[in-house]
């Protein structure tokens, strides 16, 4: 028997820990595996042979804990020929590891690492095998019917929109509040602001993603709009949205700063400034921000639950001899939610980019269809079952990172 | 017998419906009144005769929704003198609905409309009776120990920090992050980011408050002295600090829109770029803004049944026929944490603002001291029973005001 070793790396979820506990629960309840070895900060800390062992971990505990429990790296492994040594490293610290199998969590840097050194095992006649877990609060990736960590993404921020909407309903005046949602490329993460609506609730009023070219003049038309219909309007905004031409909109808002630099404005600001210029209203600008991928505290239990299933059913495939492979998830039906894992070779995702199909948006672009919001919703299904120390939600102990 | 009314008023808090709904419950089991009323709008919606029945509205959903239920207003009624047909108009109105005690659950603001109009009947002879029910996030009402809402946008607040304390750790690398929080005046919700503080957790590594001079030179070389210490920093910073003239620090920010205004940046945004461009490290700013004050799904438990209670005694004050008095909570001891409730002339708190205790913010001027930590503690214990629907908060219906 020899021992698997597990990394992550890219960007924090809320759900990226419950693929490492699903890996390790899958490692320990498999026969395949002496030990579980968790790499500290991703491919680079493997070089560094950052190692710990994971097999005793609690993984209940593990799997409600947002961010990385291993930390992360951003690292682009350089193509074999630029630089060997690197590749050489690593199989020498599998090897003296006794590692025959690598699982790396992560998004597209992470799948492009699992490919490049699956590929160095095929052409050395290494026996290593590589098998990537995806994981991006963007769900931005190709092939799998949606990412670990989005669901949870996107309960956080229909659970922010519909607080801001209690927020913003209290005074009888004309008001805009802009949300800013993350997303650069895709608009994932903005439309699910429209799970926010329920039997009383219409905010967000309007909902502006990077899939559709934003126009200045039609967005101020339907604020205007939307302040003679509702006074309050709340707009949920991509931080990606560009002009026609593909130019982010926040380019539009260069200031110099006391220091003689420039500074771009947020995307909420950006459109904060517009709606009081044009329209002359109260605006305001809020930036969900970093909470959106680590409330850990509002995690979807769905989420959760498959991040560990994918993790166990990688640990599956990795018996079965499979290497340079990503997890998939493919879904059978919305009503009752159906779904099931699968894999595909790790270069079919690689680089591509999964928007918001257009038929998901309406046609004057500033919302999402029915359509898009029966595909979010079975994902954010469901409250974890966190437990509180002192008022506060009892997370794993990353003093190894701290 | 006849009915009591209730408004609120002022900003939102997660606590503010807790204290409504203690009214009502207070009203119904009371053998004093036989509807109990709510305005909308407070004080403005009063005199438009905004008014439903209370009476049978579900109390535990009630406490555990955000903002005000029955809206607010931002309305400081005119002295008498000035407006005396305003005094008539609300006499007029609260005796054709036959009230003859109205509560008032809301800030600084609400206080004052509470003792003019205590006075007012007084004077006239009328047997109206007026009650106030305090709620402010900020805290920074004198006489009563702490305010309802502050409980919850503490635990929110730290938690907050907490998550972005596993957000931020990722990476091995150095970077400064600044979170900015609520405060103008008083930095009671910027301490309290160091109840995130736990075991391993050491995340704010500094902390700056209103009550202390902020220092452009002593932060810098805090900062640089965090960063040789613990590579990521994570700052709290009320956004009401200022410099030693008093002046707001954000007013240094100033730089010109494309619109030609003048903008200002946050509190946190500003310490961004002094980061940036003294140190010249990775740095960004993170303004938690509306969820602090409108996370109902991260009430404090102890802050909703303080609440309630508050509620509760309020119509027993007004049984015992109290008029011109607000409701205070007094502490016995941190722990076991022990209170019991009272009351206060209306004109005892009125403009004051309670600030931090000097001895509680430690000698630099940048943590609070283990004494602030031991009062609030006891602030954000417990979690709130709340329901979800469709995988989001299941909160009253607001459709009244939207």
């Amino acid at each position: 028997m020899a021992n698997c070793l597990v990394a992550q790396s890219g960007g924090p979820t809320s759900a990226i820990n419950a693929s490492l506990a699903g890996v390790v629960r899958g490692a320990k309840n498999s026969k395949s595996f002496d030990k579980c070895l968790g790499a500290l900060h991703g491919v680079q800390g493997l070089m560094n042979e950052e190692i710990k062992d994971l097999t005793d971990i609690d993984t209940k505990k593990l799997s409600l804990t947002p961010s990385m429990y291993l930390g992360s790296c951003r690292y682009k492994l350089p193509e074999y020929a630029d630089a060997p040594e690197e590749y050489e490293k690593i199989f020498d610290i599998l090897k003296k590891n006794d590692v025959d199998t690598f699982f790396y969590i992560g998004g597209n840097d992470s799948m492009d690492t699992v490919s490049k050194l699956s590929a160095y095992a095929s052409a050395k006649d290494e026996s290593i095998q590589f098998i990537g877990v995806p994981k991006t609060i963007d769900n931005d990736l190709c092939v799998t019917d949606h990412t670990p960590g989005y669901g949870s993404a996107a309960k956080f921020i229909a659970t922010t929109l519909l607080e801001v909407s209690h927020d913003t309903a209290i005074y009888p005046i004309k008001s805009v509040t802009i949300v800013e949602i993350m997303g650069r490329d895709a608009g994932w993460l903005a439309g699910a602001a429209a799970l926010a609506r329920n039997d009383y609730n219409v905010v967000p009023h309007l909902i502006y993603l990077p899939e559709v070219a934003f126009n200045e003049d039609e967005f101020i038309e339907d604020v205007k709009d939307m302040i003679e219909k509702h006074g309050n309007v709340v707009v949920a905004v991509s931080e990606g949205i560009k002009d026609k031409d593909g130019v982010y909109i926040t380019s539009s808002s260069a200031t110099e700063d006391k220091f003689g630099h420039s500074q771009l404005s947020g995307t909420g600001k950006t459109l904060e400034l517009l709606v009081k210029e044009k329209i002359g209203v109260k605006a305001r600008a809020v930036e969900i921000n970093i909470p959106q991928r680590t409330a850990g505290h509002m995690a979807s239990l769905t989420d959760i639950e498959e991040s560990i299933a994918q993790g166990e059913f990688a640990v599956e495939k990795a018996e079965e001899g499979m290497s340079g492979v990503m997890i998939t998830i493919h879904r059978l039906s919305d009503i009752p939610y159906t779904t099931y894992l699968s894999t595909t070779d790790i270069d079919d995702t690689a680089g591509l980019i999964k928007h918001v199909p257009k038929k998901w948006i309406n046609k004057r672009g500033n919302d999402v269809t029915d359509e898009f919001i029966q595909y979010v919703k079975p994902l954010i299904q469901g409250e974890v079952d966190l437990k509180y120390k002192d008022g506060l939600p009892d997370y794993m102990d990353i003093s190894d990172l701290l």
